[in-house]
């Protein structure tokens, strides 16, 4: 996270890949072992990931499969399929074993069927089958989100018995740390919960049943959305997560959502460039085919735009400096419009703006609108009066940049609210869609204006 | 958090906000109370953010403190402290006296100095006290995040001791779930934990210095980078905080810090637009002043790609057909190179590239920069070709293009590397920076291969 690193760092960076390179080269376990447990998972994941495949599959067939899912823990799921994908799949299968079953369930989403199906078979059985189950859940539900299993007793144990299970050395107890214990029906229903402060003020003989408070639960189909307003109400640490029949299925807690949230965030954010979980280490031919797919419909929206100025073209001949300003006017405005975009982006992300309030919203931003339109619009038009000595070009351009910087807020201002009505990402489709708008808009303001003064500007 | 509203929502919430605002205007207390008391938090907040200042304040004076300290919870801090800012110093106060350590620290850092002044003198002693120390921290350290206090003991108390305090009814102990009991020398400086298995095995006369274990633990100047490592690291559910000297300060949550990190990721995502924290709940001439100052930057960044159209007019003015496909060069290498931007900001988030990566990057960008320049090229010199019955157009922009996307995607790709090296933010500035550099050669490439084909273009 160093901002500013010296050479001594990149000296010490390059010398761990050669040495790197060479143990997994000369097949030195033990050394390649050594360097990666020198290294954080961090570190060693970026080492990973700039490995030709082959050097890499090496690496994590050689090393732990302890130190190999310490790594995958780290990277992006999708990374992380790639890296398994090709190993022997009892190597894969000894690794998966180690991760957390929902960190499982997300790899085995990303992984091809055939060699996911073959790396399940080579897994400790009963793993798998968590696994299967939990891959069935969308990873934006409760069932996605969860963490298999919750530190749980039936509610004719006693008091004593939870206590005595705290104070084990059970390995399991680490992975319950900070839930409160769940308590199930003698059928093995979610019917309660315990704190710590009745379990150390109860006597030690006495039921659970007797000493157990309501429990709020979700089921594996809440989405992340509602558990974030869950969350939001209540200081849950974790919340136990049931199947339709009722049965205590797992818990997420409140870190991992936390963690879900930031993560869909920076999607969101990264969903603008249509770049989906590009990453370098990809092959360069899907990484390509990928970008092109949106840069290619984008040629499309470019076409219409410039068929506006391609009508006009009488205009442009005869006042050639108009070509000068059209990509501005167009910028600009865009730049505007994707300020007014960001304001609702972010309003909506808040819950301060709901789809229904497109008036409140087009109301505020047209009163911003008019007044940088206004100046902008006289500032642009000096620039081009004293740049082109053409009064009359001032203000067509100006009145151009004015009047579409109105329609650029209005419509960014809104599209996102009305995008999300009908239920489509307002990260992904705001941008384009503004922007082939203000650059149509744009187009068009210019070079009706300046056929309308024609007669002024070529005086 | 429902994508489609319907009308019966539209409606529901047309009446409440008619039914609140009259018994504002009414002063009727109860009405007000009950209204904010029966939805939820962010909706009461999105109806403060909509009323007049007026309304609001009356809102603010009328609900009890605990309502409106809710409210605020909710609300990023400067939307806070826009709504405290003109209330009587004493209702201000007593609603201040509600909030969690942190968030008063985040508002008095917003509200201007005066107000922030007059309510800290009206709050109780200690917590302003309190306040004041907190909001000397940074934001972004573990100083300005974590909440004051912790549940700590003295090394020379039993265990029996800590066991009797989990099991009373303090109140002081929700502030602390989940947190292990820290301990403390005679002198008070942090000297160790205590897990709660080690308090169920040990016998309650114990000493807890006999007991306890060693802690990890930061100081208020730890950074949020330096704690997303340490959270990464270990699974600890926060971490104590203490002063220079050593002395226990509070604790930083897990969960604290990813909602910190949530928050700086939907903060950069919006910096792009260099909205800042703009609501449209603030002042017009605010708002309007706030993006005007960018996008007046932005002039000159275009004044300056205009300027290499200008200086070609002679070959527009014989080929004025290139007027059309100018922005179009421009606006399809300026999305080419924001994916390379997304894919570096992707990589440097998740620590896969570091500033020192540029040859591998750009190595790496121009493999796609080829495919796609060479895709690209042909596919929008095709369109030329027939679209103005003239192949040499069509070669003059194809070329220009595929030219383009090779320089925009090696320049997306490196320049947020450059930015993180020389330690300014890349999520802000490279998009600008890049825009006006694809800009500026997209312009001279079509331009000046025109010129070089003039003798065939004009035939």
């Amino acid at each position: 996270m160093e901002n500013k690193p010296n050479e001594d760092e990149k000296e010490f960076l390059d010398e761990l890949e050669d040495n790197l390179h060479n143990a997994i080269d000369a097949s030195d376990e033990k050394q390649v072992e050594e360097i990666v447990e020198s290294i954080s998972n961090q570190e060693a994941l970026r080492q990973a990931s700039r490995m030709n495949a082959d050097d890499r599959d090496q690496m994590m067939t050689i090393i732990s499969p302890e130190s190999a899912a310490d790594m995958l823990e780290e990277a992006p799921s999708g990374l992380a399929a790639d890296m398994l994908e090709n190993l022997d799949s009892n190597v894969a299968a000894k690794i998966m074993d180690e991760l957390h079953s929902d960190t499982q369930a997300d790899i085995i989403n990303e992984i091809d069927r055939e060699s996911g199906e073959a790396i399940l078979l080579a897994m400790e059985p009963q793993i798998a089958q968590e696994v299967r189950k939990l891959s069935q859940y969308e990873p934006d539900t409760a069932g996605g989100l969860m963490e298999l299993g919750a530190f749980s007793f039936h509610n004719n144990e006693t008091v004593g018995a939870v206590l005595r299970r705290l104070a084990s050395d059970d390995d399991q107890f680490d992975r319950y740390r900070g839930q409160h214990p769940y308590i199930l029906d003698e059928t093995d229903k979610l019917v309660g919960v315990i704190s710590l402060r009745s379990l150390l003020r109860s006597k030690r003989s006495i039921k659970l049943a007797e000493v157990m408070q309501d429990v709020t639960s979700v089921s594996v189909d809440t989405s992340q959305d509602e558990l974030t307003i869950l969350f939001d109400k209540n200081n849950f640490l974790g919340v136990p997560v049931t199947d339709h029949q009722g049965y205590l299925m797992g818990v997420v807690s409140r870190i991992e959502h936390a963690e879900a949230e930031l993560e869909r965030s920076e999607q969101q954010s990264l969903s603008r460039q249509q770049i989906g979980d590009e990453l370098r280490s990809m092959p360069l031919w899907q990484r390509a085919k990928r970008r092109l797919s949106w840069l290619s419909s984008n040629i499309v929206l470019n076409i219409i735009a410039a068929s506006v100025i391609a009508s006009y073209e009488s205009t442009l001949t005869a006042v050639i400096a108009i070509a000068i300003f059209l990509p501005m006017v167009s910028d600009m405005s865009g730049c505007s419009g994707n300020q007014a975009v960001g304001v609702s982006m972010r309003e909506l992300s808040l819950g301060l703006t709901r789809p229904t309030d497109i008036f409140h919203v087009l109301r505020k931003e047209l009163g911003v609108g008019i007044i940088n339109g206004f100046i902008l619009g006289i500032l642009i038009g000096l620039v081009v009066w004293f740049w082109k000595d053409n009064g009359y070009l001032g203000i067509v351009i100006g009145l151009a940049l004015s009047l579409n910087t109105l329609i650029a807020v209005s419509i960014g201002g809104t599209v996102p609210l009305i995008l999300k009505h009908f239920g489509i990402d307002p990260a992904v489709a705001s941008g384009p869609l503004l922007t082939t708008v203000t650059d149509m808009a744009g187009f068009f303001l210019v070079l009706s204006l300046a056929t309308f003064f024609m007669p002024q500007l070529i005086a």
